[in-house]
């Protein structure tokens, strides 16, 4: 039968989603310990190849396997045999077909932000410090250009072989900044993201928040389609998966 | 001059706060910052002496220094050498007699618990993963008779050398169970701690909130002075010194 899981990982130290040669990888963990839990060789699908540092709290992922116990204890098993930084949040059958990546109608990420003076040791793996204030509001109002249909070359691109104008437009469902500092998150919500879309987003939005960029000027790079004209990428791990929408 | 200053800490990878031989800790890797930047040797004082694995987020220490730059530079120089899991909060010049330690009020402390079926990877260093659901009402009911002066000997052993009932008296000015699953967090304030008394008091508390000790079971450990009556000692990672008052 066809399993689909809900997976939640600190990316910190891994290489990435993405099985590889000699890096440690969230696919490498999860394959290991379906295969040592079911006796059986199995290869795992993802809604999204995460990048290294990258964190998920719902990636969803899917695999076969001919588990003939519950679905509960297939979750506990391999939760008793994952690393602590890796955790199999849900399991459900699903139709044979069920493919994570192609199924999705969109995908939510959060990015995270340390807003103060000085930088937080409990926060330094999963939120960006920015010692400097930034001007929230213009942000927000450069984030509402993202909404809709747009070529989003600007902020990432297309795969390898593929011609840019095809490939590289894709519908931005929701896009805010919220928070009061030192809490501050930036969440956008699209069919589908181009490689490194989010982090070049949000650093451009941080631009932008610094004072460096004005909201017009964030506009009409969007518009442009140029990749020279984006901010400086923001580092991974700010970044995390929330949610896959099927 | 003296100088007082509140540093933050992710305790994960110390061997507590008191500098030993042959193991990582923060007081020598404050040290060993002040040493770098100050250019002199330097002794810190502590108000608490955190154990292995505990984290603070308002510790409060003490030095001596001839520093002749303004006290920010001194916060943004230590800042740049300490680890990324060490920062140093603010910096103020103190009374030549300050002693973080004997001259403290209170201290509150607070533990934090991950309280879900599923355990989470982001909150591993900093909460207590408790997997079955707790009764917080009857933890908090619990929780209220630590209030006032008692002997905390039940949930604490007096420094070598002291005889007990002299020494294991302490005031407990805020003692309070809050949160909703899986947020969950206690949080008690005293005059000062015994050794390992929060984690103690935290480790019955769970008893209570599990079903495994009654309220009226709980209050008469607290007053029967008896060690052995505690429950297990709680973890460190979800400990966290939170502020030291004056």
């Amino acid at each position: 039968m066809r399993v689909r899981a809900t997976v939640a990982y600190d990316g910190t130290d891994y290489s990435g989603f993405q099985r590889q040669t000699n890096a440690p990888t969230v696919q490498a963990a999860l394959e290991s310990a379906l295969a040592q839990v079911t006796q059986e060789e199995v290869s795992v699908l993802a809604a999204g190849r995460t990048d290294a540092g990258v964190h998920a709290a719902g990636q969803t992922i899917a695999f076969d396997t001919v588990w003939r116990h519950g679905l509960d204890d297939l979750r506990r098993a391999l939760n008793a045999v994952l690393p602590v930084d890796i955790v199999v949040v849900e399991v459900e059958q699903a139709a044979e077909s069920f493919h994570p990546r192609y199924d999705a109608r969109s995908r939510w990420y959060r990015y995270s932000l340390y807003n103060a003076t000085v930088r937080c040791p409990m926060n330094r793996r999963y939120k960006l410090h920015v010692a400097v204030p930034l001007d929230i509001a213009s942000m927000q109002r450069a984030a509402e250009s993202l909404l809709g249909e747009h070529d989003f070359a600007t902020f990432g691109r297309p795969p390898l072989g593929w011609k840019r104008s095809s490939v590289t437009v894709r519908r931005v469902i929701k896009a805010e900044c919220s928070g009061t500092p030192p809490w501050l998150t930036f969440d956008i919500e699209a069919n589908a993201f181009l490689y490194r879309m989010v982090r070049s987003i949000i650093g451009t939005l941080l631009q932008v928040g610094r004072g460096r960029m004005s909201v017009e000027k964030f506009v009409s790079a969007l518009e442009a389609c140029d990749r020279s004209l984006a901010g400086p990428t923001a580092p991974p791990h700010g970044l995390c998966l929330m949610e896959v929408k099927y």
